[in-house]
Order: C-alpha cells, then structure tokens, then sequence
C-alpha cells in the first residue's frame, strides 16, 4: 500500500447521546486515532456542534496530524438525517430539530462534512471493512438501550421518505405485550432491548428471585451493564441465563421477520448488548431465526454479529467520508 | 393520445394457483380486451405454460387483435422469480421448481416475455396507473387466502438475494399466537388473512355463537366467500364484524411495522379481503397503523386501498412489458 498522502486522511464521528467519538482513518480504512467527549446534549445544538469541531481536533492531534491533512468528515447522527441538504432533520434523543449539522460543523473546521443516520453509517462501516464492500442486500440491527437498523438495499443506503427508516426497535412482535417506552405494547425493543433486559431482573428481583448480581451490585442493581449479565452468567446465575437467552429469541424472531420481509443476503447484530453478550445470544438468536425464516427466503443467507463494536459507526463514517469526497 | 400502433399492444399475465388472467393493454395502459383460464397446475409446468398461451391467445382475440400485434408480454408468477434468467425459482402453490418460464412461452407465442414476481407487479401495476409513477418508495400488501408483498425502494424494484423478498404473511407480530400454515405460530397471514377470518368465524360457530352466515351458507358454512362476509356485517351480524375488526387492527399493526421499519411514501392494500372489506376494514387498519407508527416516520403517509382490484396483477405486467421492451 502506498503512503498516505498529505491531504488523504479521513475522519468518521459517531454522534450519540451520550458521547461523541472521532477516528482518524487512512484512505485504506485504518484507524490511526481517536477521541472520545461528553456530548451535552442539554446546551443544545451550537454547544454540541462545538463539541464534535473539538473532538474531531483532539483526534486529529491524538495521532500527530493537523486538520489540514484531512480530505473530508463523515458524521453518523442519530435520527432522521437528510444527507441531500446536511441537516438533521429531527433526533429525539439530543432533542434536535432542523439543525443544519454539516454547513455549521464545515464553518468551524473549514473541511467538507458529510453526515448520515448513525445505524446506516454503521451498516455501512461493517459492510465496507468486515464484508469487503460485497452484499448488495444488507441489514444491520445495533441492540443498545434502544434498538435500530441500518440498511443496504439495491446496493444503495436505505433512509425512505421521511429518512427515518430503520426503527425496527417499534416493529410489534408481541401484540399485547409489554409497554414500550414509546407509549405502544409488544415492541421488539420492548422485550430484547438492554432496558427491557434490565427491568425483567430487576422484577424478579422484587418477587425474591435469586441472582448474582445483587451481590456483585447491592440489593437496588444500580450500575448495571451488559458486562455485569455476561459475568453472572458464566459464574452459573440461572435467572440473568434465563433472561438474556429470552431477549435473544425473541430478537431471533426480530431477524426472522426482516429476513421474510426483506430477504437481505446477511444480517449483521451489533450495539453494546450484542458486544456484551455475542457467546451467550448469538448461537439462539441464529437459532430461532432459521426456525422463523421461510426456507427458501433463508437459503444462503448469514446472521453474523460485527467483530468492530464501537468502531462501526466512526469506521462508517470514514468510508463515507472517502466516498462523498472522490 | 396518438392511435395505438399496429405492434404497439401489450399484454399482461397473473399467474396464480387457482387461475390464470391475461389482459391486453394499449401503450397508455388502457386495458381493451381480456381472458381467464384455470391454472390445473397438477398437469405440470409445460401443461400450465400451455394454458397461459392459450389464455394470451383468448384475450387477444377477445379485442379482435393477432399476436403479431402484440410488442411484449409480462408475467407475475407466485413465488420467487429470476427475470434475469426468466427462470421460476420456485412458487410452492404451484409446485414448480427452477421452470424456465421465459423461454417456453417465448418459444411457444414467438413474442418477448419478461417475469417478475406477482406480488411485485401488482405492486407495479398500482404505481404506474393509480399513483402516476411517482412515489419512490412504496410497499404493496396485498391479502386474500394467504399474504403477500411487492415493495419498489429507492424507485426500484426490490426483491432481495434469493429473488423472495416480501413474504409478510410469516412476519410474527404475535409471538405464540395462533398457528400459521408455515408450522409456526403467530404470523400476520395466522391472524389476518382470509383462511384465518373464516377458522374464526367457524370456530365460533362451533361454540354456539349465532351468525347470519349459517342462515345463507348452511351449518358448516362451505363455500363461504368475502363477499358474504360483508353482506352478513351490513346485515348487522356482530360476529362477522367482530372478527373481521380483529383481522383489520392485526392488519394495522404490520401496516405499521413496514412503515417504522420501511418508511414507504405509500402503503397500498389490495387482494380479495381488502377488495371485498375495504369499506369495513380501512378505517380501522389506517387508526391503527397510524397509532403503531412512530410519528415522525409517518408523517405525510398515505395508507390507501388499491381501486384497480383484481387488475393489479395484469396491469403491472403490461407496464413490465412496456419498460422491458423500450
């Protein structure tokens, strides 16, 4: 592979909630630095944006490069994001509507940004390093605190007309069942999300069942995280096995319903849970999912589970970066 | 509108299970002769492939035409289609595997044939007259014995890496509910298509519960159609209504699930349910869909009943034709 040149590199930002984080790739996709901050969402868009413009330079300066040696960014959000016009048009969790992300990030850094839904940026960060830029058909389903899905269809990234596609999150898989925070019943992301993981333990709990985690965590669990379920299961704690092997049928049958509907070629699962939990879930989510799936529509077609993690949604944002700036 | 060229006619086909229609189109679409035939797929696809040319011949006639006038035709088949190869993949109604639909009725009606999936080109079909070609994305549901879907995404056809997107019908949106002809339970086509309205309706007959059905069809409601359905509801029977209710929220609820997940401009229903029901269904699949639906997804959808009915199938085949054969 040839040097870098000067002006080549490119940086991808993941926006999210809670924190931003930016990577410095090579034309050839390596990360070469990053940088993690806070977002703030609570001093509103122009102190984010502010935020981003500063991660992007401790990154930058992270791996000894000036901003000037970068080509373009590429920015994931997390919402509807008009990529056209390079406004965010709304993003519930940063309580954004109608900001134009790119123009006033382009102000601040004097480079070209380019921005896109963040589980789309991810969809594309896998597809383009993890399954060398193959699929033409491609779903990928990121299980958080939330859940939502990216998507390659026709070999084209997928957004529909309001760019709000992908809340498969919201998608009913149990009618009648329980409460969604979005004010629905039966929600996938209402049975297979971190919360609903968490808030199934936590009534177990409260009827006097049995687990680990109470005393790795004290009686109330604050603080529990995806790694805590991981470590209770492998010390034996039969009720967080129980529970997490639930979420991944049920999101087994989450799987099943998109390869019935959209007979993608793979079914990429990412987000913290799935990080956190890929040796207990996966070989049930897989499972259930072939059970589900009609056998001609499944023929061929593989579940995996992203071996970047975290880096999904920077790595997205770097190829996108590459590929708006040919 | 110019006089329709000698070789200019386009011709039509919906392949089904039962029956086989075949309609004559002007280059406007405008559909000037028509024919029908039984499918009796136990004689094999050669048998079947037959008695589509004969029923191409029939409407052809029909509107005082000859073949030779005819510039192409298209066909929607039921199951998963190649129109790369012309090849059925395989369509289990039919029992066909890997048939080489194309090239027999080409040999056969000396015309070009193209082949898509039926449920596509009704999709098709609808897009092209009722919706003036515009909509970028939209998805088509179209109920009657089992359920179907057509989605054209970012202005193209979609039908995914096996050629069978769109099976709808064995999404789960009741996870342990009734048992579903694919062996598992809880699917859409379980709760809402037309075999499920009638085991409804029967099983309730059954415990005694009184219908109007019974009065018109016998006991054992043999023969009952959609049809009845709505002449029993606007006679006042509560049963009927009751269960063809619960089968247009289940409705509203996939209706839903495909816009969150999807984000479609348009959601058209058609096939015989909806044909037959719209006026009782409609209004309770749009209130729910749209309850189900995030609202920033479903902002400026429209959820419409197709008007051009059983024509769907045919009409897209001319329009198929018509691209196919610029």
């Amino acid at each position: 592979m040839s040097e870098t040149n000067k002006q080549d590199y490119l940086v991808g930002v993941d926006l999210g909630g809670t924190k931003i984080m930016a990577g410095v790739f090579t034309p050839q996709l390596k990360c070469v630095g990053r940088a993690k901050v806070s977002t703030k969402p609570q001093r509103g868009p122009a102190g984010v944006i502010e935020r981003i413009a500063r991660c992007v330079q401790d990154a930058v300066d992270e791996c000894d490069l000036q901003l000037k040696q970068v080509r373009a960014i590429g920015i994931g959000a997390p919402g509807a994001v008009d990529p056209e016009s390079g406004r965010v048009i709304f993003a519930p969790n940063l309580e954004w509507e109608g900001v134009s992300l790119r123009k006033d990030l382009e102000k601040q850094l004097e480079l070209p940004v380019h921005i896109e839904n963040d589980a789309n940026l991810c969809t594309l960060g896998v597809h383009a390093t993890e399954l060398g830029a193959k699929p033409r058909n491609l779903v990928g389903i990121f299980i958080g605190t939330g859940i939502g899905a990216g998507m390659i269809l026709n070999g084209q990234l997928y957004s529909g007309f309001n760019h709000a596609a992908g809340e498969i999150g919201h998608m009913v898989i149990s009618v009648g069942g329980p409460k969604c925070s979005c004010g629905n019943n039966g929600c996938f992301e209402a049975v297979a999300a971190r919360r609903a993981i968490f808030r199934e333990i936590q009534n177990a709990v409260k009827e006097g069942k049995k687990t680990l985690l109470t005393e790795m965590l004290g009686e109330d669990l604050t603080d529990m995280r995806s790694g805590d379920l991981r470590k209770a299961i492998r010390r034996g704690d039969k009720l967080v096995e129980r529970v997490v092997e639930e979420a991944a049928e049920y999101t087994g049958v989450a799987v099943a319903n998109v390869i019935n509907l959209l007979n993608p070629e793979i079914v990429v699962l990412g987000g913290g849970v799935i990080d956190a939990l890929e040796d207990e879930m996966m070989a049930i989510i897989i499972e259930t999912a072939k059970d589900y799936a009609m056998s001609g529509v499944a023929k061929g077609i593989d579940i995996i589970a992203t071996k970047i993690g975290d880096d999904a949604g920077i790595t997205g944002g770097a190829v996108l970066a590459k590929r708006e700036s040919k």
